[in-house]
């Protein structure tokens, strides 16, 4: 649709040349496999063989994933890295992603800083963009500017059949969790005044939200060994769910056997509870292996040099049951994030 | 960012399950090729062996490039039409695609009929959904209703190295364009009051704009066929320009041997050019080909039943030369729609 001229002439076309024009740092591992990367009407990507490819693809909208005036540096980084979380899910070793992007204005320090943190991280997991799209982003009368609106598919390499499915569970498989869990929650909570932090508290916790940390080397790492992966975005209870009703099983939970910061730890008992099963945005792993692949999850775990806790078992009885300290069943009354809720 | 329920519950993942399951009409071909489809952290795709992939990803904003209110399965045809339509200019037959959606509210009846529109198409060229996103539109303020926007990724296959490039134009390579230019254009020109079009003309340019064509069977059986192509979304000069720059050559254009619809031809000359040089929304290729070649392309052409017009000549003077009916230089006053002035 044509409208006239509302903002300084930065075409798309320059746009793109002049801040996605990733910096060839340390892509040699991806670049084998891309034939062609961005310019053209596609990218071409060759797997290497006997391997497949690993796709997803996440959509931000500004108000709802991300807070109006967050930094644009971080912003970058957390919008490729809750793509990267889900290749890490699956085990795949990330290789290509695009990249479209709505946005109210074409501000060049913005795009700057955005580029920066985005093309940060994705030199340091060696993942190239191939392609993108960079469009306005008007409200729905075309008129007044719209919110910022970022999807990326991000596309991963791994043997084939080596995958890491929500599919797999077995009943008697030791459930663990990578990292923490629950500090973005807590971080939000003090946003939007639900609690109050201390400043320190606040600092670290909004880091995690703001900042994520994929866990790429842990999945990549864990193929062969975990039975069932997926990642944390909506609350551990409701991820968990997913590879529960995949499987075809059931899970025993400690409650507060759920890996927490320091942060949250000095928080009501309650508070913990809320943030770790139901907080979201964690970008941790939730994994299964059976018990006598232990020593292997260990070892795989010090190879990716990430922290994992062991927080319960599946079961055959296909009901998720929370157990607190004393092994007592505890209500399940922390709901999940649902985007569309 | 968590809100209070705004909306009946209609879950993300009810969303997916309810509209978004595929009906496996037709997609054998492309089964083949994926492991694992919707419903995991990831979709897992294989090309054969000896093909490469190709992906190309594209943003369609409400108010931008499409208008509010516009009937759903349409806009679901479309959405996928102009992704298909990048995949047909290289060449590559489709397979897979992710859809992300913002939309301002989970109204059943127009998610039943976006996705309608979107899997006819779909199951028309044998690609099947394999992943996705479902968020709920904001404004920036987190309150208000966003504009709906639709993120779709699509990849396709190609046997190594056979891929249409922008690049490979030659100086006296033959230049073609597939189909009719312009409609659209004239179609949108109505719709704004620029002029009025007869009743017949707009109902018919305006099937042109909202339900384009993917030139998909074209594009494959140009393979080997044309040294380059291009699909004509932002207009024919610009994207013209496009395989002129990456392949560092001119072209000399018979600017009124341009095809045209029996609609469009009906119009003043001035119009006539303005919508079929300039207008963008045609999603036909543009392509390149030896003249040693002009047997095999109109082969190719009767092969995938679908006109082709020859409309100029590859220069190897750097310049995009128009010429008029008397083949006399025709001043190029007509400008290529860019998504961001």
């Amino acid at each position: 649709m044509q409208s006239p001229p509302t903002l300084p002439k930065l075409s798309e076309f320059g746009l793109i040349e002049q801040f996605f024009a990733q910096p060839a740092l340390s892509l040699s591992a991806a670049q084998g496999r891309i034939k062609l990367g961005i310019g053209d009407d596609c990218a071409l990507i060759s797997p290497r063989a006997g391997y497949e490819l690993a796709v997803s693809t996440d959509m931000l909208i500004e108000g709802r994933h991300f807070l109006p005036g967050v930094d644009a540096a971080l912003l970058g980084h957390k919008a490729l890295a809750v793509n990267l979380s889900d290749l890490a899910a699956c085990g795949a070793e990330p290789v290509a992603f695009t990249l479209s992007m709505a946005l109210p204005a074409a501000n060049a320090d913005w795009l700057a800083a955005f580029s920066q943190g985005l093309f940060a991280l994705a030199d340091a997991y060696e993942i190239c963009l191939i392609g993108g799209d960079t469009t306005k982003s008007v409200q729905p009368d075309g008129k007044q500017a719209g919110p910022i609106c970022l999807s990326i598919t991000v596309m991963g390499e791994l043997p084939q059949g080596t995958a890491l499915l929500r599919s797999g569970a077995q009943v008697g498989d030791d459930i663990y969790v990578s990292g923490t869990l629950g500090d973005a929650r807590l971080a939000l909570g003090h946003f939007f005044k639900e609690w109050a932090l201390s400043d320190a508290s606040f600092a670290s916790t909004r880091l995690r939200m703001e900042q994520p940390e994929p866990r790429v080397t842990l999945g990549v790492a864990l193929r062969g060994i975990a039975s069932s992966a997926v990642d944390v975005s909506d609350g551990f209870l409701g991820d968990l769910q997913h590879i529960l009703s995949r499987s075809h099983v059931g899970a025993q939970v400690m409650a507060d056997a759920l890996p927490k910061s320091a942060a949250l730890q000095s928080e009501p008992l309650d508070r913990q509870r809320l943030c770790s099963l139901s907080g979201g945005d964690d970008y941790e792993l939730i994994f299964t292996a059976a018990p006598s692949h232990a020593s292997a999850v260990e070892a795989a775990a010090r190879a990716a040099t990430t922290r994992i806790t062991r927080v319960g078992r599946i079961t055959a009885d296909k009901t998720l049951q929370l157990l607190d300290h004393d092994k007592k069943p505890l209500e399940n009354r922390y709901a999940s994030f649902d985007h569309f809720i």
